[in-house]
């Protein structure tokens, strides 16, 4: 593919697209240039190892570690190679060969197996990923957990099923997301020992080539890698990388569901919030939710290319073809989708506007109706439920009808011992708001 | 839907394929009678809870106790409800009321919503589901452990994209099979703290119809019910959920790994496996591997369920509606499948016959092609591995010209000081098969 | 499954969910029971045509048509025999030669495989589905026709990018919604014809059994089915399938756009419409949604299921197991699924009122923003366009921070020749509104 | 992003991986490059469209028409206006104004909406893809009609449901690869007029900047693409790009099925074809079917994004944004994945050797079982059918233990008065594999 350099098709990829759904260090911690500067390190790590496991040469691992270590190999003159194999190892091994003195060229990717370094090669670049993500993730969290705090106390309408409710605080609003957050850190550290493993078994896995030197090598190229070593050779048993892109995915499910939230917030009739950019090229009125928006595209994509990758976890017998290259189509835009969903919710939340007055505005634009269900249990008190929910719900109409305040209409049309004026102390009806807000943030940072 | 009690639409559901594709016991866990009987215990035990908290009469406490202990409700009377609401549980609340003494029936539902009872109902069948599913886990991972023990020597041909590679043995696939069970009950145990926890927030999160009371009542109610108390609720963050989803996905997609190995053994050119069942009706030379194609088809099947449920995991702002009614339809169709998969992979493997003598004859018909990597090993002690290489390659094409044993091409063709005899012992070439099946199993045993 | 009568545990076929998200009807063409039916109706035909061709003796297939028509069969009696040979129709067969007299009971099923029986019996019920679908299509698109053309004039917000944008009518919006169903109902004729056709082929798509009289029987066969012939049997080859999932699938994403927009709608900020139904446990004022949300769930789940139909289109050599198997969980959900939303949509559209008080309000509290795209077209009448757009952009600012009318901020504030009052005018700004409309009416129209 | 021309992150874009599942010539038709080009041909004709239905002044529009077709815009400078406003229009307009004079610049994009440019962009671009699918189509399909009818006597054995089943001809299994083509063509004549119309609405579907001039710049400005006019504009109603998804799927999918055929006919132990390519790195007896998987791997890669092309359709009110964006990251990794397929369908085709020995051998090597099924019919003539099969089935039995031709085991077991070497000839059982064959070449000619 001559013209490979130029292309830019998805948006992931894409000097057009890229700074709206990717994320550019994400991209070079994934791109081909690392994916071939960490097949190299294997085969150089390999290759020390094995000499010192006896197996080769001390010189010839000197030299492959030395010309793999300075070796730079344009990408595209893998791809005809790559197309023809199936994989670019054969390809980028014959280069590696080419360019090593004679006697210690016989020994690179000895006893390996391409994909011993294509999943390895993947391992460690998942490794320099995860700590990128865990860093960004550990500062959306803290600034979720400001804004929890700062807007502790911050009354605004509480909505479900679309609808107005009853009434919640921002603070508590923000604690939820970050109680996401908060399980993603604790699922990372969980799975980051199961996935940050070596491949490493040979042919099909059985690393015959290497005989009863197999474990010395297996080991020092680990201990070289710092990668651990699995008790058996995963090479078609993918369920690490299963549960890797289960976590990508979760991650940007959770900020999709705050990118939707804040979507909401910024229609023109709820406007609670604020956010930055989105001009229109033909509506000088207009400020689309672009960032919050691109949460939920993300969200939406990473979902679906999970369901993808699972598929792709049934492979054939000691190493698969099929399923194999399926991954490749899916877990890098995975990767690419949770690092532009990490980086686009940090601009969100950074360029996001609060604006009480309108949260105030709202809910008392709603007559006091979100107080329903807390006024009908204040009622409770005094007369049985099913009544009191009755008169509520009779008041509520009446207040929609003649559009005035519920408590107003309750007090007038009750004579009730009943302090109505009262219930209008957010104290009355905010509920554990307050006491989850600290339970969330405790969590954040007892699992920081 | 007055005929409801006779569909049988979905073969999970259905009385023609639900013992190929289902799973009886789990239906018994998760079906509309489990579903309901959750939502009352739960019911019940927010009473208690509320009562011991003073939040509501003692003597009220105890007739719903008593009430919903005792009511058969029939789900078909809960649908035109359903149908109205968009949950079954103001219905069901009505029911319950009409069920109890005038005095008491106020008292039900308590300041709870409606996604508190199915939430937490969900909860406590997903706990029994699980306690199933780990019961055959171990019971599967046993039966495996048996196989890669017992088949430790066993060499049969390892094949890698479709096609004969190397050598390996049957204990060794057993045991890579075993490896991914070894994993996922750790990751079982990792998740359940998570999962088993106490869904309760009332109308929008805030239990404010519980004032101060509200910690008592969580405590009281979690205690009661066997569940932890999340810190935050989670009515609209499903992240708990998802993570359940990619386990229950995580298990279908090895068995039908699994599976899809086991499919290709039975191929009559290669049939080192034989299965039970399959008859056709046409054709009476044919058996088909039907229990383990229906291990890839539930792979499959969990796969594109799961990307779903994470769509599902956008939820809008304090509780969702449309995304909550998607994971209705998502997670009881995977629960079952994963059910279906554990108890399709028993009576499988249960069923399973391994042929030695066939995987012999496939080897011994290899013509010493697969022994190709060992070989050039071998040579490549005595000449450059690449002219070691070439050499074998040569070998290889006259072999299977000649239709002879690659080992005698070499030897008849070659003056090097090469024992080509003693390449035919395996341990030259079964490598570290049987350390990694030690490993696997001890894996195995360690995480029991 | 001995208690499987009794399950009901996907909500598309539980009397508990079934009237929300599901539809009998549609359940009643698509059960066991009526599976069982087709099936039998396929081994009447079958042999009638043999018989005919000479294939069969004529009292034979006379006896079959007898039994066949008068059998009732248990779904559950096929259960077993379904899960040991991976198809129901040995079982079935096996039951109907039973019942049928000794000289005529090995003519049952003569030179049929078991897949030409679901497929064939498959089809059979597909026809009587899409007969109803597309009955039910053409009533909702009638009442959408009567909708858009009622509402021509009324004006309402347009929102992009979930933003108020312009003016628009909402007959335009039920016309955009109509439009979708139009071409659906086109392509719904298209592809009857592909889709129903006999499958029929033997055991490897050769009708061996038939030799020369195979022509005969396969015109015999689709003539007593009412199906036509497809060039070559299309055991393996799905894309029949494939195209009905994608109708299923665009008519419910389809519905659910509209379903989102009326959920949108609702929301108490908008109100500018109502839906029936959706009451709150806790909340005594909340209405939620329930109908319009079903739209938007079921939209989802079939879309998933539609990415799983084609990975299950991926059939192996002359006939698949686990991809064929994987058919079977996903096509029967997507149609109940696709004639829930039609029936919801129904309903939704039948319990739906138009605000047009609120929809004027809304308009008005946007304080002509709204129309700062016509008023800056009609500005770039007397001033270069980016001046114009800069004015009404400076002007927008203005109008809300003093929260008085645009056009009012404009009159005010410019001393150019322009008739800002004359603005305000609709057809001023509701541009091709009207004219649109009517081609979408006209549409429906023309392919009813 | 900076890098971004560096960049190659996923596989269909990579040089390391495009040239095995991705398409040059596709990727030249929609890269970012051909996106701009089709973005300034919608401007250029929206101008002169205008110019002649009297909206601006002609000059502008030839000034507009100059430029626009000159200007040579980097991807990468749009990418922050992209960024910040969600789309690249407003970017790409500011560059298009910058460069003309002073007096056209206002009456770029006038009236237009960006999603007006993306939309019909998209079109055009797709106009040109579907033309080159079209003929690639044409040519596969040429390639399997010689194949079929080429080999329409060559016995092989037919598998079903991965098992060894009754005998057909390789011409009859290219001849179903072919029907599935017939169909593909057919209903890319179908959706092509649906899909190849202008999006053009302005900012809220009503075209309001345009008034009464409406009707005439949408007929001129479609004109001018080659491109049909809607009855309504479609912003949000997405259809038609579902079904083009449905069309591209299914073709991958069709051509997913026989790399899957394929790649099952290269296994050693079966080996009735060879295919091209497909070295191992460390094993010199490796052949790996990497075309045939490669087409595996893009039909489960374009199913999954299917469903994800559906769950975007759920686009809000007048235009979306989030499903929008999600569009944008679905289809063209589609498109790609189509492309590949087709170039890899036609390379493995062209490289594909098919062995009549080794399927005459294999054949001969099932000791005559396939014939099972037409042998259980020849005896059905002379004894009932039951008898026939239980005598054919205990012959199998017999065969296989005593590893005996079938034929032989029953004529020396039966005193029955049956010619039983005569149905060793194949007219005996290959039944309609002939006809079909013509059936299927006539189908696809006709549809030429």
């Amino acid at each position: 593919m001559a013209a490979a350099d130029d292309m830019s098709l998805t948006p992931l990829d894409s000097p057009l697209y890229g700074n709206l759904l990717s994320d550019e260090e994400a991209a070079s911690l994934l791109d081909a240039k690392a994916e071939i500067a960490a097949f190299l390190k294997f085969e150089a790590a390999l290759a020390a190892a094995e000499a010192e496991a006896g197996v080769i040469p001390g010189a010839a691992a000197d030299a492959i570690a030395e010309v793999a270590g300075a070796l730079d190999i344009d990408p595209a003159s893998l791809g005809e190679g790559t197309a023809r194999d199936g994989v670019p190892i054969p390809a980028l091994v014959t280069l590696l060969r080419g360019a090593l003195p004679e006697e210690a060229a016989p020994y690179v990717h000895w006893g390996a197996t391409s994909q011993d370094v294509t999943d390895s090669g993947l391992v460690l670049r998942l490794r320099d990923f995860l700590g990128m993500a865990e860093g960004r993730l550990a500062k959306l969290g803290d600034l979720l957990a400001q804004l929890a705090d700062r807007h502790r106390g911050q009354v605004m309408l509480g909505r479900t099923r679309m609808q107005q409710a009853a009434p919640t605080t921002f603070g508590l609003k923000a604690a939820v997301w970050l109680s996401a957050l908060s399980l993603q850190r604790q699922r990372l550290r969980e799975l980051r020992p199961r996935l940050l493993t070596l491949s490493f078994g040979g042919a099909v896995g059985t690393l015959s080539a290497l005989g009863a030197r197999a474990e010395a090598v297996e080991r020092g190229l680990a201990e070289r890698l710092g990668l651990s070593v699995a008790p058996i050779p995963w090479h078609a048993e993918r369920g690490r990388l299963l549960e890797l892109g289960g976590w990508l995915s979760q991650t940007t499910v959770a900020l999709g569901k705050m990118g939707q939230d804040l979507v909401l917030l910024t229609q023109n009739e709820v406007q609670e919030v604020r956010l930055q950019g989105g001009g229109s090229s033909t509506m000088p009125n207009k400020v689309n939710p672009v960032s919050a928006e691109a949460l939920v595209t993300l969200a939406r994509f990473n979902a679906a290319q999970l369901g993808l990758l699972h598929q792709a976890g049934v492979q054939e017998q000691e190493r698969g073809g099929a399923g194999w290259m399926l991954e490749w189509l899916t877990l890098p835009p995975m990767l690419l989708g949770c690092a532009g969903s990490l980086s686009q919710a940090q601009r969100c939340l950074e360029g996001l506007e609060i604006d009480p007055g309108r949260m105030q505005g709202n809910f008392e634009a709603a007559l006091g109706l979100p107080l329903a269900e807390s006024i009908s249990f204040a009622l409770a008190e005094v007369m049985p439920r099913q009544e009191a929910q009755a008169l509520v719900k009779a008041a509520c109409r009446r207040a929609l009808n003649e559009q005035r305040d519920l408590l107003d209409v309750l007090a007038e049309n009750s004579d009730l011992a009943v302090d109505f004026a009262a219930l209008r102390d957010p104290s009355r009806w905010l509920g554990s708001s307050d006491r989850f807000i600290g339970k969330a943030l405790a969590e954040w940072r007892d699992r920081g």
